[in-house]
């Protein structure tokens, strides 16, 4: 089944302790579309400038991601500049140009309404609201967030929770949110304000999902060395509702499964800058470090 | 089979912000054998004053800790003091009394040289190796140390990593002793100095083994509620070799399952103060979360 996927589309300057990349892909929306695309088909929700790089174009279609909901309007496309520091934890943000970005009205293809799967990707709660109101009975909705968010836009968030089956956010987030600092106490702090299944993301100690069937605790896969982390958090989002769209089954039984997808999918995104090493991602690696992930966690 | 365990045994007076408790029952060694004593027999080796509170040595012996090598020396017994900040992750000592510690020398009862497994617990370097040597071939030998040892006795413990199977670090510790603030180049550059299996801990967020057989991504317990992380390293060592002790078949087949043992007895640690919750613990419930282990990491 199809995903379709809504959030920012965008071009980042990343700038880490050893290099130094302008204008790659990036945003929400692009970084959990392309891990999405290694599953099934994709339809992307999103906007660009009419300086949008074809060379950008021509990857989403290289990874067959359905461009009809991808509007280019006239002007700049959204630009976000960041700087990280040497232990790749802690990053600054150098500069923030929405451009087209500030008109974002996602209004849907007719074909893209009957999606079975959806992913809000991290985008205001109004447009991820937008999105939902459009759709015909999905059968799973997922959403991502920010801490920006629950800064500025609360009230649409938290009505945003009671409309959703997943609910994705880090682990800064969630204490954010709930006031709790201790993970297993936050997830079931959210669980009351909507999502059956609440997933709280620790960067490089994994995940934890908490659903019908229990807790389960995600392994991240080990890396020796991190290139750019920029993207993770969207791509493991992207990797798992693109794995669950393609699994036959109940969700409950395929979940867990879709979240060390979305790990794994994850751990190769931050071996490169921006989208450059998932792009060149084959099937199989990614089988790869799924059974690498059963071996290490099995006791 | 039996565990050998020598650190300190020592009296802590603990400070977190919601309670107080003077002179606990503390020290490496104390913790350590009261989570192998699960297990099998253990044989303790420490000093302590002759202030040291009857009602600690008939803990001991309940948990039916052998304490022919526990010295009593003239003097007051090792006494720490420390104060844990709101969220339990970052402690201030308030004070170090060494007492009878200062002039510990440890001689091993005859009865104790033979014992297979040795766990030399967070202590000097000098004094684990003075354990070593007193020793007829023990079948496996474990350390753990402390930031402190890595500070003022590194040619010591340099030497110790040579005589070991398996030496316990923290994730703060690896990266003081490696340059490496990543866990895996970590891993690999500490096996270089010597040890076969090498393991860090990362609190709540589990610990990694290094050994012949690859690596193991060893889960936490989750807890909603954190009482007092004192010694809850201690019992994660203590735990696992009590484990190893009492298991049949090699090391490599076992070590997975008695990290996971550990890691159990560790979080029933940070339940109580000192070992008030662990000693009260029944070996049920110990395969209780064992077996929760398995159900939340399966995928």
């Amino acid at each position: 089944m199809s995903v379709l996927i809504v959030g920012s589309t965008a071009l980042d300057s990343i700038k880490t302790p050893t290099a130094e990349n302008p204008r790659l892909l990036g945003g929400s929306a692009s970084y959990a579309s392309v891990a999405a695309s290694f599953f099934g088909p994709v339809n992307l929700v999103g906007v660009v400038g009419d300086d949008f790089p074809k060379r950008y174009i021509q990857l989403y279609k290289r990874h067959c991601i359905d461009l009809q909901g991808l509007q280019v309007l006239p002007g700049k496309t959204f630009h976000w500049s960041g700087e990280y520091e040497a232990n790749m934890n802690n990053r600054r943000t150098l500069l923030t140009e929405l451009g087209v970005f500030e008109k974002f009205n996602p209004a849907l293809p007719d074909s893209y309404q009957a999606t079975p799967f959806v992913l809000l990707a991290n985008i205001a709660p109004g447009l991820q609201h937008h999105v939902l109101d459009q759709m015909r009975r999905p059968k799973f909705v997922a959403a991502d967030t920010m801490d920006l968010w629950l800064k500025v836009a609360l009230p649409d968030l938290l009505k945003l929770l009671k409309r959703l089956d997943a609910f994705v956010l880090n682990d800064s987030e969630a204490e954010q949110l709930t006031g709790e600092e201790n993970v297993f106490t936050a997830l079931k702090k959210i669980h009351r304000l909507g999502p059956k299944y609440v997933i709280i993301k620790k960067g490089s100690h994994g995940s934890v999902l908490s659903g019908p069937r229990g807790q389960f605790l995600c392994p991240a896969y080990p890396l020796r060395r991190v290139v750019d982390p920029t993207g993770a958090g969207d791509s493991f989002v992207g990797g798992m509702m693109g794995y669950l769209a393609a699994a036959k089954g109940p969700i409950d039984r395929n979940i867990r499964r879709a979240m060390v997808y979305g790990s794994v999918v994850a751990s190769f995104c931050c071996e490169g800058f921006g989208v450059q090493r998932t792009t060149r991602v084959m099937r199989a690696q990614i089988e790869g470090r799924v059974r690498e992930l059963e071996r290490l966690t099995r006791f």
